[in-house]
């Protein structure tokens, strides 16, 4: 089976995503890369691409360049990347799935829920694959929990609980750094600082093992460090379209938690917890056991996470294989098996409308709030 | 140094916190069980007290038999404890406060905010001590964490975040056990179910840590299983006189979580974390520096925690032994060397509007309403 | 029902066995402490004796004074604690014995296999009970872990791996402490340094979980600080009655092991982990299945796990409770019901035989030795 | 930077140990798979081969095929993976690197301590890099102990104890399983069953950590399921040429234990613990001071740790990134770049003398033997 060719926008050297994304789409051997336009500084980009094998001619300067480039080639890439800066992501994710070009979009895939629907709507015209990097998603045990979940071995699901807060931001000291700054100011952050950046994953977890969507929001932001425009720490309470109450925290100034991306999913008849610094268990708890751990690798797991896992029980596989996973949903799909876990552009017009509802409650106090966007009501 | 006598009402056979408060009495050798009216059925507590090595004569009936008994003995009990339902707390506390006992009174103190401001006034009154049983502030690593607080050690304390949720009252199939249906039902728990229950002991927690008195609130309260009156599931965002953030998850749905009580305080210049199901360990996260593991018994604790240690370093000592550090502070207070971690009267008054507050936010959507009771507004 | 009258040698004012002894006779309020001998200094320890309680004709100088003050007294203690120093406790507990008292006697029993076997035939021909203090066998997940063994749930045992492992003594600057330096100095702590000190305990763990015998083993001694005589880490591998393979690791320099307690015993059809730092779990492997965490309270543990837990699941009971459990099985005892997982005098034999086994062979480059006393071959 | 050329021999479809190296190979986009020859069914190894992308022509029916195949190609592989059946390794790994290629061999590296010492003279007279996979030392927070240890933050290394216990050939129902009974076959596995399989990864991270080898060893063995002819028990104890204390438990029979590789190392002035469930932590303990949580990713961490990471801190790097690391070493060292942490031939010999002594301590009841291969006395 011939390799797919994979075209990279963003991500360039010393960027943290470039790499999770070479290691996610090279791992598997499913694709090669094969053209890509990887800095902002064209040359810079150009030399970094054929540094990493990229032929000469495809070592694009730019994303219009590697429109251009690649459009009528025959041997053009199957796939695009775009791991550009949050605001760039909406005009060229547009431009590409328009030219006939399947799409992996980083989060936030848009800014406006407008631009969120308008690319829901372009994908579904071209009929292009239109995917969003919620990477945590492909881990085995999340897509397990999410089997276990349609398999109704938990009953109906009353409550989900998340978070997604870390302390990595809570240096006062610190917080005029331009890397840390740039994501409390309105003007480049947009409109919601940590909520927008981790929020919105531990949202679409909650959302993608229950699959339901939630429906209303209300949220109490806070800018725990004074000079801060936009909020640090963020709790969201919300229900969804099938009735289960969510709460949802999320913070950077929570300071010895390195990651803290953790959830918990309660059912009738049981419980399952999974946390992102162990994500090769997941622990379940029946009504009326005992704890159970369940072990990535372990007899009798679903499909889903056996065919997302690569090496033996207790081997941990970590985060850059949940982005392989991603690739592998992309591969799939591209060749034409669709995988339902796929994340796509409704979940990522979702993450934006509900960005915008959190914020307008928060403005009003933790009123209630319609958190979908205008088209899915 | 004689023993002091110890009176005790309510917590007969079979009960639970019965035996919690016995062990916390006994175990350093600070009191003897002199009186006691255990049982609701006169016979029964009499009989019972007596097994226990009460005299026949200060094995009581019930408390107005043992007010009437002891009031006028030379050696009537230096302390009462309360322990009894919760709707009789304030009758029982006001009556033998009046008459000139200390109390230690179970949680909730009383049941209204008026009542608890005529507790309040009366223990004002009179100079007698009216504590409340908030026993885990008394862990010892909990000490340690607001001896580090007041300190400085982790700078203005800028988020607090606690959860007290388990699972023992998931099973839709047992809601109907007696044991389990009055605490969701107003007649019988009042205006809260789990946030009165085990909220209020976060609440507590976190306000005795960061030394600091939650002001306003918003609530949101759930009856996951939909027979419940009261809530079985609730969030409250709170705000702090000294402008502290605070978010307290507490339920009884959790499936999975077996007690479910931690704490995390989080500081201009650190973080820390605590667990009840590993009361021992104390985690600290300097700003910029690592996780440290912080351990009962270990040398440089505070003087509190070390007071109230009694085993070497890793050797766990447990909730009985929390509930005895409040009966060593009790008896130090007695005798006249005042320990100011004990909680008192303010504080079981301080629960008490917010447990109101959280009802009339939780009615109101979730709008943001003061915490405070009147009186110390 | 009154209660038992208890006697205390040892374990005076600053000593660290005293208050778990003390909190483990009196939490439960089966045992007044009526008589006691408290330090070597006689004015010391009658003063500390009256301090706690004691009457001043039962607070003695010596435990001379105290088996001939007792001795004919109507009122005469019904249980001894001996809690001296180690090369005092065969005379003591022979006295006693003799004398028709109950003794529990801190570990190890004796010094030599014979001044054990002695015991063993004065406790048999007295017909009084001759305890020793292997407190962490009354943990209640202990005796779950016993019963399971028992009722045939993890099949035959084909290994058991234990460590008691600390590093409190790993600081060579610290070792001429004489806090310190007496453990490993033969004069004063006999044959065996860290092993007779901590891997005793484990050793009795295994054997009592079991249920089962040590009859060989083969031992790795070292002095890993090279100023220490007696051995400060030990590897003892050993074999049962039963055909059970055993591993057992004990050391004092281990630095960042605060406790290191643990056990870990596998089946033909099964594995079970406990560990003392978190002793209100049993970690539960059925062959084949997932592990499940099994949480002191919970419903269907044995008879001997429920009857020795105070307060209900997920409250975390701790070491003093595991010696009040001991103090329980002493009380049933004392008054007829006798508890079978009390530790006994043979226990205490078999110790020792097990320390001279394993200084034997560790001389002898790790040869394999019969480590059971001569009277049980 | 043109991509190096990369062959594999053995690791077909359905084997474990393949998906890990080509993962470990292509992630990082240092390898191409350029030759193959995969599986002992020479046609399905050159279909599998092409299905991976290999060109026809250098999909190969075995390795003697592409040996000759390789030799004078002018784009003949750099590197080529060894992933065959044990007792083939030696004749592969001999007759590639005296062809001149480099080679990355699985473990153990030969059958026999004299092949193992011609591997090493070959590798040394040819100037070809013959690498051994011990991958868990590539785990950057392995590294990170490495660097510490020499830099002596925790002093002279006193003592190591190290595990590699896992429960999945615990089941005597399956143990005439084909899959699992081979390990325990002579005539298959050679001498040694567990100890052989996983002991020798921990006694290779032991001297690896320590920059240490080990000298003398004694032995335990035991076949718990007796119909196994070789162990699947095994405690070694052993001296290093330093005069460090080593302790090695490994289990194939400790039910519950999914992978159980852990490695602890205590020396003058600190400890340090890790754990293969968890490898992004290293566990840290100061003497006197408080035990400290390392994060893959922190600020601080050694060289080798920082070039070895690839995704921010608490995100995690399992075992795939491990074996990928193993080839990063690769590729520098074939470009020039000599990594001095990539295992070598000397370390596959000196594991091989290890299991020949171990095999015979055992056999001599634990006789203590030199464990040195004799080139290296």
């Amino acid at each position: 089976m011939a390799k797919l060719n994979w075209g990279m926008i963003g991500g360039g050297e010393g960027s943290q995503i470039g790499p999770a994304h070479r290691i996610g789409a090279l791992a598997d051997g499913r694709f090669t890369l094969a053209a890509a336009a990887l800095d902002h500084r064209p040359d810079v980009g150009r030399e970094y691409a054929m540094r990493l094998g990229v032929a000469a001619d495809r070592a694009y300067g730019d994303w219009t360049e590697m429109l251009a480039g690649e459009r009528n080639r025959p041997d053009r890439v199957d796939l695009v990347t775009v791991a550009t800066p949050n605001s760039t992501h909406f005009e060229i994710t547009k431009a590409f799935l328009e030219a006939g070009f399947h799409v992996l979009c980083e989060k936030p895939m848009t800014v406006t829920v407008e631009e969120g629907e308008e690319i829901v709507r372009i994908a579904e015209k071209t009929g292009r694959i239109c995917a969003v990097n919620y990477c945590y998603s492909a881990y085995p045990m999340i897509r397990q929990a999410r089997a276990m979940v349609r398999a109704g071995e938990i009953g109906r699901v009353r409550l989900v609980v998340t978070s997604f807060s870390h302390g990595h931001h809570g240096d006062a000291t610190d917080a005029d750094n331009p890397r840390v700054r740039w994501r409390y100011d309105p003007a480049m952050a947009g409109v919601s600082g940590q909520f927008a950046d981790c929020g919105i994953h531990a949202l679409h977890m909650a959302s993608f093992i229950c699959d339901d969507e939630v429906t209303t929001l209300s949220a109490d932001f806070a800018s725990t460090i004074p000079s801060r425009e936009l909020e640090d720490d963020a709790m969201v309470n919300f229900r969804t379209a099938r009735g289960t109450v969510g709460r949802l925290w999320t913070s950077s100034v929570a300071i010895g938690r390195q990651h803290g991306f953790d959830i918990q999913v309660f059912g009738e008849t049981g419980g399952l917890r999974w946390a992102s610094e162990q994500p090769n268990q997941l622990i379940y708890t029946p009504v009326g056991g005992r704890t159970q751990i369940m072990e990535k690798g372990e007899a009798g797991l679903s499909d889903e996470a056996k065919r997302l896992s690569r090496v033996a029980i207790a081997h941990p596989e970590g985060f850059p294989m949940a982005v392989a996973n991603i690739y592998c949903d992309l591969a799939d799909a591209i060749r034409g098996e669709v995988r339902d876990g796929l994340p796509r552009a409704p979940a990522g017009l979702r993450s934006m409308a509900a960005v915008h509802a959190a914020v307008a409650s928060a403005k009003a106090q933790g009123a209630w709030v319609d958190a979908r966007p205008p088209m899915f009501r």
